[in-house]
Formats: C-alpha cells, sequence, structure tokens
C-alpha cells in the first residue's frame, strides 16, 4: 500500500475569487505583508502498490480529481504504508 | 517576498464525506485500489521577507486559516520570489 498525496493548483492566469477573499480577509486583520494568496486543494490517496501505480495516478487525476482546463497539478509517491 | 505553502488536512478521526465521495467515484471507474481518500486545502502565500514572518505564518493559520478543532496544518516556507 502506498500514500499519494496529489496537490492541484490553479493555473497562472485563471481568476482566484476564494484567494482574493482571503486575501483580503488577512488585510483587514492586518497583514498587509500578504500580497498574493491562491487556494488549491490537496489529496491524500491510500492506493495498493502494482507495477503501473505511477500510470493509475494520472489516470485518476485525468479522469476525475483535476480539471485540465482550469487545474495543474503534481503528485508524490510517499513511503510504503502497512494497512 | 516569499512563497509560504500551507498544507491542511483533517484531523484524524474526523469524517470526510468528500473523501469518501471521490473514493467512491474513483472505484466506480475501476479503480478499486484506492483504499481511502483524505481531501485538504493546500494554500499558497507571497508574504514580505522579514525577521517575524514565522510568527506572522502561524498567527494567520490560527487566526483564519485553519480551523484548529477539526484541522491539522504544516507549512513550508520557499524560496526568495522577486515581486
Amino acid at each position: 500500500m502506498r500514500k499519494v498525496t496529489v496537490f492541484i493548483t490553479l493555473k497562472q492566469g485563471v481568476l482566484d475569487p476564494q484567494g482574493n477573499q482571503v486575501q483580503e480577509s488577512l488585510q483587514s486583520l492586518g497583514y498587509n505583508v500578504v500580497q498574493d494568496v491562491r487556494i488549491g486543494k490537496y489529496i491524500e490517496l491510500l492506493v495498493e502498490d502494482g507495477p503501473d501505480l505511477e500510470v493509475r495516478i494520472q489516470e485518476m487525476c485525468d479522469k476525475l480529481l483535476v480539471n485540465p482546463v482550469m487545474e495543474d497539478y503534481y503528485y508524490e509517491v510517499k513511503e510504503d504504508v502497512h494497512s
């Protein structure tokens, strides 16, 4: 069993209203040091190991987890987890 | 200017209906190799550098970005970014 972490972010140039809202809230709390905020998704998967693990991760991202029009992603395959 | 990345996940034991839904969807697409799915947030901040940068990051997380009852977080301060 492998722990896989997928990081999904909005593509450059895609508007991020949620990020803008968080930035305004931080600045209203006095954190004017914050110049930009981008919000993304962070998905942890527990996946059975196997020779085609990487192919399956990319397929799952391309088919369901990631919106290819607006989002970029990268993933990390972490340590072997004994369920 | 520093690029700060905050990773926010649900605490162990907290139900994750969104994660369960994604897991069911993946399995309905034939990916029965997926045993567990946990969904979190991934926030990228562009923050002015300074001696109290780490303190400010923790304050922003504790005051706004993270729900301490249900969520855990960690953060990484990445390279110096020239805006």
